[in-house]
Formats: C-alpha cells, structure tokens, sequence
C-alpha cells in the first residue's frame, strides 16, 4: 500500500492506495505519532509522502520516515511528471502542485483549471502540454465567515445553512448569501475568464467546501474530493519508478 | 448647511452638504470631540445626522447634538423616504439603509442595486417601488487579505497592486489574483443573477475600494464614492421637512 498525506491549514487528510485505487481515506484534527503508528500497524505500507501547507507534523513525520520503506517530504525539488513553470516554485503549496498533478493524472492533454475550495480557495491552471502556470488564492468558506465576524463590531459568527436567499432578508441569510453565492459567482467568473483563453478548459472542483458549490456552478465541472491525495499518489508512484 | 457622518469599521466620512450639493467631505481614522469641535466652529451647521456601523462615537455625538440646531442618530425607526422590507431593520446596518435611500434618490422608480465595496461588501436591492428587500454581505478587500495571512500558516499580507495577472505567476500575484478578480467576478455574478429577475436593474458602486473595482466589472455600474452621505443628507431633509 501507498500512504499519502495531505496536511492542510485546517486538517490532515491520509490516503491508503492500492496501486491507482484509493483504498481507504481518513481525515484527522491531530495528527501526531500515535495516529502514525496506528497507521503503520494496521496497513502494510510500501511507500509513503507527506505534504504540509501547515505546519510540519514533525513526531508523525519521523515515525513514517522510520516506519515505511520508502518515504518521500514533497518540496519544490521532488521531481514530479509536470513542468512547473511557477515563478518562485519554493513558495508554491504543495497541495496547489498536488492538485495539478492529479488533475492531469485523471485528464491528460487538456488544458485544466484546479480549483481547491479548502480553508483557501485555490485556483491553478496547467494547459494540455503539462506546463503549470500558477493561479489565485483568495479566502474559503469558512474564513470568509469568521472575518466578517472577528473584523467587523456588530456582524455575527453564521453557521452554514441550506436554501439561501438572493437577496437575503435578514442579517444571517444576507451574510450567507454574499459569501457563499460571492465564492460560486468568484469560482464561474474565475472559469469563464480562463475559458475565454483556453476554450476546451476542463475544470475540476475539490477541497472541503466542494459539496457546497459544486450544484451553485452554472460551469459544469468534476468534483472529485481526493485530488490532491490522488495528485500525492502519482508523485509518489513517479518517484519509485 | 447639513452635516452627515457615516461612521464605518475602517473610518469616519464626513459631509458637508448645501442644500443637494456636497459642498465638502472629510475622511478621520479618529472622531472624537476635537474633530467634531473643529466641524462645528468651522461651518454654519443648521441640522446633523449621524448613522454608526462600529462603535459609536459618544464625546462627539456629545458635542454635535449640543451644538447643532437638529439632530438626528440614524436608527431603524427613523422615518425614511422609503419602505424597508427586511425581516430584522433594527440589525440591518444604517449605511446599507442610507445606500439604498441615496440610490434611489439619484435614480427614482428604478431597480437598483447598491454595491458597496468597503471593510465588507455590502449587496443591496430596492424595486423600482423604492421597497428595500436586502442582500448580501461578504468580506470586503482588506479584510479578504488580511485573512488569509492571519488565518493560514505560510501566507504573507500583500500590499494591494495593480496589473494583476491571471492565473497568477508567483504567491503575491497569485494572492492578488484570486482576491481582486475574485472580488470582480463576485459583483458581476451578484449583478448577473438580480438582473436576471430584473430585466432593468441599474447598479451603484460605491465605498473605499470603488477605485480597484469600477474598471475591473463586465457590467455597467455608476460609481458613486458619496452615495451613503448623499443617502444620509437626503434622510435628514426628509426629516426637517
């Protein structure tokens, strides 16, 4: 099996692989020596990556390290099967490169834009000759609600609802209605600019937030919530090639 | 002359009006008792209306109500010139109330939606039958840049630029990218789904970010930096009438 590990800024995501099929995904709050052993234990596990954006979960990281055959750190050096054409490639999150590599894993020789709705939104473009180019970063769902709360005096911290007004009528559902319609107008507007560029643009929609707005796109796209653990699993496989 | 203070999360505007014409405006990181002093000693103040959205200003409203012949603080009963539908007025914020009031009065019998691009970005809709039905809010330029360094690990604060590519080459542009455009395409988006209802709508575009946005939009908008002091100036006429 091949453990793959995406550590983002919220959670830490562990993805079991058996060859190209995700065979198992668990998402932990804390992950730290004991859920690495555990992890250990109870799979028989080949190979291995780790991926932060976050901190770097440095007991879990030496468990691994010492506990599996094979393990890679993904930085701006590993080799990957894309060009990275990044301006300043030691700055690019590994989960942006991740979710390029994924993407062009599952659609190959098409120009495709990778947008991960997590606690950041990214948006990452790679065109069909497998050149990356880079994208945009701009607040995710979450985030959007707490700072209208946590910046403002009288804005209240609102939980996500279902069936929102356009216009709100309230506080509540005018807060839930600019910011969850305001990322589904951000992520169409961000594929129809690109699109008018590149007019076969695939898209595909992943992170934590993908179940909120994959149904408000008026753009077709893939959802698919394992893009960057499948992104992590082809680097790995590449690398122990 | 008449006096009207929008009292904001980032700032305090002041307008000094003669009649309809704005004769003058002054922006303060700070109001307190010296800088309404100044106001009132400087010009001949016959009625004052003062609207909060942040904490309220108690050493100057102090020293205004004193010293003005009429004065009127801003809040959800105060009669206005127009018939506010939104399920919760006493949490609805005055400047959004004084936005639409001030649109409608620049445009009567019309559709209108009132952007207003500042700490937050307000969506606002009021019918050609000057009914206000409410809106949208979501996190203004600052406040979406500002969060994204305080609430991630590895994201610096970036200085607002312009020329911002898209997709974005580096982590700053990339930033910038996803927020400036992000924020454009929002507004679009909002626009492109009322209009859809309202065939006529016309739009405001007003706040401290006007500027980064009024070139950035596919829509046809009115630019209008004063449009909450002009709303503000038109309620206290319709009060001393």
């Amino acid at each position: 099996m091949y453990l793959c590990i995406d550590h983002g800024n919220s959670c830490v995501k562990a993805g079991l692989f058996d060859g190209e099929r995700l065979a198992g995904r668990t998402v932990y709050r804390h992950f730290g020596r004991e859920e690495a052993e555990a992890l250990l234990e109870s799979n028989n596990i080949e190979a291995c990556i780790y991926s932060t954006v976050a901190g770097r979960a440095d007991e879990a990281v030496g468990c691994l390290q010492a506990g599996c055959g094979r393990f890679i750190e993904l930085t701006h050096l590993t080799p990957i099967p894309i060009a990275n054409r990044y301006a300043t490639p030691h700055t690019l999150g590994n989960d942006r490169l991740a979710g390029v590599v994924g993407a062009t894993y599952l659609r190959p020789d098409t120009d495709l834009l990778v947008v991960d709705a997590g606690s950041a939104i990214t948006y990452d473009f790679i065109d069909a000759q497998g050149n990356y180019w880079g994208g945009g970063i701009s607040p995710g769902l979450d985030m959007r609600l707490r700072a209208l709360h946590e910046y403002t005096r009288k804005l209240p911290l609102v939980e996500i609802a279902d069936d929102i007004p356009l216009p709100g009528h309230d506080t509540p559902s005018s807060i839930l209605s600019g910011v969850l319609y305001g990322i589904a107008f951000e992520i169409d507007g961000y594929i129809e600019r690109l699109r008018a560029e590149h007019p076969s643009l695939s898209t595909f929609l992943t992170g934590g937030s993908t179940f909120y707005f994959a149904n408000k796109l008026k753009n077709a796209i893939f959802a698919n919530e394992n893009l960057i653990l499948i992104g992590l699993n082809r680097i790995l496989q590449y690398n122990n090639a």
